[in-house]
Order: structure tokens, then sequence, then C-alpha cells
């Protein structure tokens, strides 16, 4: 069973949007990339709206299994962290209100998912989306190939490709987890 | 002609909400207040859903002119502030998608405007908060006081009372305000 996950990178001069199909022997296909956003000119709430409305209509036409988001720290003291989380909040609230799955990382994780190292810059973390999803050309910019590492964070930390597809359900009870693991080491045998 | 003003105070755990009508002599009358919020035990997902629909929800019963936001800051270094910068995006966005328009206001200025010092504390703010509004009693948490402060102080500081209705009525040219800063002097003389 294929799990389809979205990333977003927010921000609101650049908001990375990706979606991606995860199959459970982790091949990665990408499904749809993309960047939205607004000139700091546009006032507050007309740049959280276009974020908003793309959001939805991601949402709505990809239909993810989960929504994976980056995780927004105060610690990094620039003048754009406030706008970066008021745009994380608007997103994630699209999601909630469609009762999809919601999930955080921090940039370290996603850095060491995809690359192995979670000191990685954004040279090698685009190097790495590229190869994992067989493309031709490198997603540029560097926020819709965030979006893009998210999602594959996301599906890969979630256990896809070491524990079969009922893991990257997403809403397996323990009970389901340890049935999962048991069933992969019998298939194994 | 009354000008109907939402005022929110954001926050994940507590936000306060508050509806004012305010005539052009600044006659203050309170509509509505409350608090939303959720235990911080509960996934941001869900946390910031129960604010959006609250919001929504005030939105579109009260059908304020205008939505007064307090203006957050990276600066406050404390383990909430994301929390408040997310819940504060996705009210801005609730009232971006209604068409109405959204106004920024600091601590700061909402303090000057209410109690005439900009460094005024809650006890003072929540004082002059029942005075405005002709309250029997305080409103309760300084959350729900600070909700209406913002909402008079957005109000007052559009010139309701100075400058007529036509300068409150939020969407004015600066040819109008021209016109109506004339006319309220030449009903002064």
């Amino acid at each position: 069973m294929t799990y389809r996950v979205m990333g977003v990178d927010p921000g609101l001069t650049r908001c990375g949007l990706a979606v991606v199909d995860i199959e459970p022997n982790r091949r990665s296909t990408l499904v749809a990339v993309g960047v939205v956003g607004t000139e700091a000119g546009r006032s507050l709430d007309e740049r959280l709206l276009v974020i908003s409305d793309a959001v939805d209509s991601w949402l709505d036409l990809h239909k993810p299994q989960v929504l994976a988001v980056e995780r927004v720290f105060s610690q990094l003291n620039v003048s754009t962290v406030m706008g970066t989380a008021q745009a994380s909040g608007v997103v994630i609230v699209a999601a909630a209100r469609r009762g999809i799955p919601v999930a955080l990382h921090t940039p370290t994780e996603v850095k060491a998912a995809v690359t192995g190292n979670g000191q990685a810059d954004k040279v090698a973390v685009t190097k790495m989306v590229t190869k994992i999803l067989r493309l031709d050309t490198a997603p540029r910019p560097a926020d819709a190939a965030d979006a893009l590492a998210l999602a594959i964070t996301h599906a890969w930390r979630r256990g896809v490709g070491q524990q079969g597809a009922a893991a990257a359900a997403g809403s397996i009870t323990p009970a389901q987890r340890i049935w999962a693991e048991a069933e992969a080491r019998a298939r194994r045998r």
C-alpha cells in the first residue's frame, strides 16, 4: 500500500509544498511540488490567506494521509520567525480541519533522515532528494526541496520499509504494530 | 453609526475573544467576551483547530467590521511564544477569509490607549476596561480583559470620537479623512 505524505516548509515569502508517494519498499515518487508565498509589501492577513488557500487546494486535490511540517523554533532569533510560525499555524489547522494527522519534524531530523548527516547543507539535501525521487533536475528553490525532504523523512521515520505498510498507515495501535512487526519477520524467513 | 470591533488576545491555552460596539461619541458597549483554549496535553493541531473553530463562529455570529489582534514579538523569549504566534496566524486568516480587515496593536499601544500609561499592569487595564464598558463585575481572566482592551484601543486609535464615524469605518481614503477632519473642525466652531 502506498503512503501519501504532504510536506510543508512554512514561510510567508516562500512556503514549500510537496506531495510524495512512498511504497512499502521505501521507493518514493514525486506527486507534486511547488512554492507559494507573497512579497513582503503585502499585509500579513493577505499573505496568510494566500498560504491558507494554497494549502487548502493541495490537501483537497492530493488527499495526503498525513501532513509533515517543519517544526519552528523561537531560538532562531531572526525577523522572519514570527511570520514563519504564523504561516505554520495556518498550514497545521488546514490539515486538522480535514482530520488529516499532522507531524512535526526538526530541520536536523530531516537532514539526518535524508542525507545521514544532521548538519548537512541545503545543497546536500537537494542532491539526495533528487536522487531518492529519481528526478532529472533538482527541485528549486530550496524551500521546495525542503518540503520534499520533510515528506520523505516523515514516511521513513514512521517505519515505511521497516515494518511494512501497516505501520505507515499513520494510526496503528501498539497491538497492530507488534502484529505488523511479527508479520514482517515471518516474511523475511 | 456604531463601529463593531472584535479583539483577540491570541494564545493556545487561553485565547481571549471580545466584541465591542463603539459609538461615534466613544461610548463603548460589551457585545460578547470569552476565552477559548486547550490544556497543554492536547496535540498542536487539535489545539489550533479549537481556536480556529471558535474564531470562525464568533466572526459569523457577531460580524465585526474589523478584527484587532495583539501583535506578537519574538523578543518575548518564552516557551509559549511560538504557540502564540501560530494561534495568531489562525485567528488572522479566519478574518482574511471573510474579507474582514485585520489590525495589529502592541501591548504597549493597548495599555497606553486604555489607561494612559504604556507600562500599566493587568490590574489597571482590567479596571479601566470595566469602567469604559460600564460593567458591574470585572471581566476575567486577564486574557478576556485584554481582548476587550484591544477592541477599544483599535476603535479609539482609528479616531472614533475624534473624526466622526466615517473615520471609524475602517476603509476611508486620504481624501475622505481630510474631509472628515475638516467636518469635525467645522462642528467644533
